[in-house]
């Protein structure tokens, strides 16, 4: 066995047992952990990855987000697993050739950023971000009638891991589950009935609950424009915690300001941060989140991180192929 | 048939259709119905009971919360059925003379209390009524760590129709039930674990969320008072939409101030309204509602209301027991 042969160089900020099980899964093969995370990451919004120099060339597989300027530093690599969703930055040209494999967190972040659109739907259901504006000023005043998702339509327009995962909370809540995907012939957990976006016009007009869950990579950008925020119920709350620009945000200050749907809740907004002088920031019936649905906020999602990570390291041990294989 | 003889007064704000319904009730009888109700109130949040002198002292049955001091008046009276679930006021000596049956609107009320409760411990977990204020300032700043109710310990305390309905929702969202009554060999849907009030202290050091629905009967004056404050996990939310004086709001306020638990919200409080001037208005981590989760606040609270006056409607003319029976 060569301690140059295959080298893991593990970022993720483990407790002693997590970094225990990491070493069986690679037991009797000739493959060389070196753990370098710090444990006190754990629990914060967002993890750094900090390999000491001598490390870089020598490792053949890195789990974490490394600066995508270091890459070339790592000469020997051939397997990069991502602590986030996202891997634009070492898609890009230079960053890494193309032999090395590239693995993401996908399915970790799923049930962060549901709860958080399903969260964000009851307060705007039952008035709450307007309470608790209200407080400041110490007022007790009745601020009118309330909605309920129970017997109510849900559209979930993006039905991957996020979308499925919201509408099967909607659904335990009372509500009927509409989808919108590409292609409407696969079925997804939680979705009552399936549509492609040549329905989506229809299917607003009808809809309580929008809820835009649509992937970075599909053509969304102002899929929901003036003419569509001014097709929606009055009744109706909007959720964004996709990408911003799904949502044409100097129009929804518009039809919020018109009265044209009841509520609106972005976790996710064009541009990003949104700037101070944006409109939306003083409409009462929108609720901003600053881009937190997601990230590390929920500490079952660090878990699943590493679970991804633990087995990608056993499937590489042990020659097996890698799950969530990006490129 | 005498046009004396039985005669309902009802303060209901129907529709034409509705009031067709309570018509067809007491079809083929010999009870007259006037029907005083004013339309427009409907989706109001209070309704207003107003009926013409001389009726007052015709109708054997009236159905809807009369001023209590006109109810001297009613001298034919024979049954009151009030659209709250609270008769208190009624119950008074002099009001009603105890001939007087009085039925209530129990069970209208549960699902609007319930989905507030459940709103609002969503909104405590993801932190929204800080992003809510935040918003005011235009500031798009992360406020760290997330909650989820699944795999928590929901800690339910009176589980009559809003303890189960607020039970119910918790379970679908992943969380493990325990309810608090005073016959725990009474089950309770959506509850996992039935307990007595002896087993309080060691349950609610174990639970990540603790729910207050008492019953305004129940002797539960500072049920949650400062030394159990203090006993709870960093990481628990507090929810009150039973009756105020369940939580010492001083105490309370204390707690959270000293990161005792995670958050709290109340819609009621101890006074009620809450002084200007009390702490909790100003405590980042509580939310407060001015006692709007139940009243009409929901379309579906008028219509159960109304569904359980024409059911009651249809037993008088008929002789049947009455539902919903008071005293």
């Amino acid at each position: 066995m060569s301690t140059l042969s295959t080298l893991i160089v593990n970022c993720l900020p483990l407790t002693d047992k997590e970094r225990q099980a990491f070493l069986e899964a690679t037991e009797s093969t000739d493959v060389r952990q070196e753990f370098v995370g710090r444990p006190i990451q754990r629990g914060m919004m967002g993890w750094k990855a900090e390999v000491p120099q001598e490390l870089r060339a020598e490792a053949t597989a890195v789990i974490g987000n490394i600066p995508p300027s270091q890459c070339p530093q790592y000469s020997r690599l051939q397997w990069l697993q991502t602590w986030s969703a996202g891997v634009d930055a070492y898609l890009k040209p230079g960053v890494l050739p193309d032999s090395v494999t590239l693995t993401n967190a996908t399915g970790a972040y799923g049930q962060s950023v549901a709860e958080h659109m399903f969260a964000a739907m009851w307060a705007l259901m039952r008035n709450l971000p307007m309470y608790a504006r209200a407080q400041s000023e110490a007022r007790w005043h009745d601020l009118g009638a309330a909605l309920t998702p129970a017997g109510a339509t849900a559209l979930i327009i993006g039905t991957g891991d996020i979308g499925s995962h919201f509408a099967t909370l909607c659904k335990a809540a009372g509500a009927h589950t509409v989808g919108i995907r590409r292609d409407p012939t696969r079925p997804a957990d939680g979705i009552d009935d399936m549509h492609g976006f040549a329905d989506l016009d229809a299917l607003l007009s009808q809809a309580d609950i929008i809820a835009l869950a649509v992937p970075a990579a599909a053509d969304t950008t102002h899929l929901i424009d003036q003419r569509r925020l001014f097709s929606l119920k009055s009744t109706a709350v909007l959720i964004n915690a996709g990408r911003g620009s799904a949502v044409d945000c100097r129009a929804l200050a518009e039809a919020l300001a018109a009265d044209q749907l009841h509520g609106a809740a972005l976790d996710v907004t064009e541009p990003e941060p949104l700037p101070a002088d944006h409109p939306l920031w003083r409409e009462p019936h929108c609720l901003i989140t600053p881009h937190v649905a997601g990230g590390n906020h929920l500490k079952a999602t660090e878990d699943r991180i590493i679970a991804i990570a633990l087995d990608n390291v056993r499937r590489y041990a042990h020659g097996e192929p890698l799950r969530n294989v990006r490129r």
